[in-house]
């Protein structure tokens, strides 16, 4: 069976999973890169690294995954659609090496990247994208990377089969919200928290019978 | 030095201290019993419950402290100042064992109970009422009681010296949340997380200094 996981997701304490006023140079807005420095301490992100909770969690990023879906504010800054050479954040070789669905009112022509990550732009309701990056996923999971918007979404529509989010111990104040909504979504799932050393939570919702 | 410290408050994931539509017969609303079941199950609160880590956190409830400030919200349901007889929540006997300073713009005259708690009523700011209950603390600390509201309040204020909150792994979608409008107070502080076999995780803000 074809999951649908989320993985690395960040979050502060007060649920923002992006900040404020992102833009081409500040692609989590006034959060900077405050939800992210546990996971550049890792192991996983550079030799020397911790090797401990924190890593263990990050590196399940990867295995068993087929095909990622993205919305538009990971993609690209507000106003990518008027820049006709955007390709994403992340350089040459973007760090999927695999088909990468961006939903998408803007649609364009698919960019194949270096490493095995192509990207396709879609308009389409969470349900369709996902039964459209399942099959490009040949039988295996599907990632589904965010930004908080689409993962709501997701969450709402009842399509997630496993979460990793990690709680930041710092307070945003502003942004955008991951948990707005969705009243009682605990009771579908196992839900777990662990805390590291490093001062963040992992936090797992995992699906009865997945 | 008296501190003032908050012990024990717990919220949703999405933040929520307490649920949508109190009433005499729900002091939290939707939320039920749901934020408060992990205490129940603590050897402080019944015979043959749990002495672990949810355990020793809930006993820092009671020592050091000389008083406490709660909001109109705990004291009594919406309306309870239309009733002369209202008393509280707690029964003849309630758990503070101290002056409780609830503040209101419904002022009455304070209630002595049984067991020490004395029940006064006044209508402050956050500072002058921390200024009063010191006073009547005589040199031990001053518990802020909640709900969410007074606790913000104060934390906005810069008052708060010690906070101790629970994150219980429910999603509660409305009522009042705790952290609205604190950006970056993680600053001011020390921050800790500490999951509990039971599920929930104990977050502490530690003041540099106290």
């Amino acid at each position: 069976m074809s999951l649908a996981r989320v993985h690395n997701f960040a979050i502060s304490l007060d649920g923002y999973g992006t900040g404020e006023g992102q833009s081409r140079d500040a692609h989590f807005g006034h959060a900077g890169d405050r939800l992210h420095q546990w996971m550049f301490a890792t192991s996983w992100w550079q030799p020397g690294g911790s090797g401990g909770v924190d890593d263990v969690f990050v590196r399940q990023h990867d295995p068993g995954i087929g095909a990622e879906i993205m919305g538009a504010g990971k993609w690209g800054h507000p106003g990518w659609h008027e820049d006709p050479e955007w390709k994403g954040a992340w350089g040459p070789n973007p760090p999927f090496h695999t088909p990468v669905f961006v939903l998408t009112h803007h649609v364009r022509p698919s960019i194949e990247m270096e490493g095995g990550t192509t990207f396709h732009f879609i308009d389409a309701s969470p349900a369709e994208a996902l039964e459209t990056a399942r099959k490009a996923a040949d039988g295996r999971d599907v990632r589904i990377g965010g930004g908080p918007t689409v993962i709501r979404e997701f969450l709402a529509a009842g399509l997630i089969d496993h979460m990793h989010t990690v709680i930041v111990p710092i307070l945003l104040g502003r942004g955008v919200r991951l948990w707005d909504g969705l009243e009682d979504l605990h009771e579908n799932y196992q839900v777990e928290a662990t805390s590291s050393p490093s001062g963040v939570t992992h936090l797992t919702f995992t699906r009865a019978g997945t």
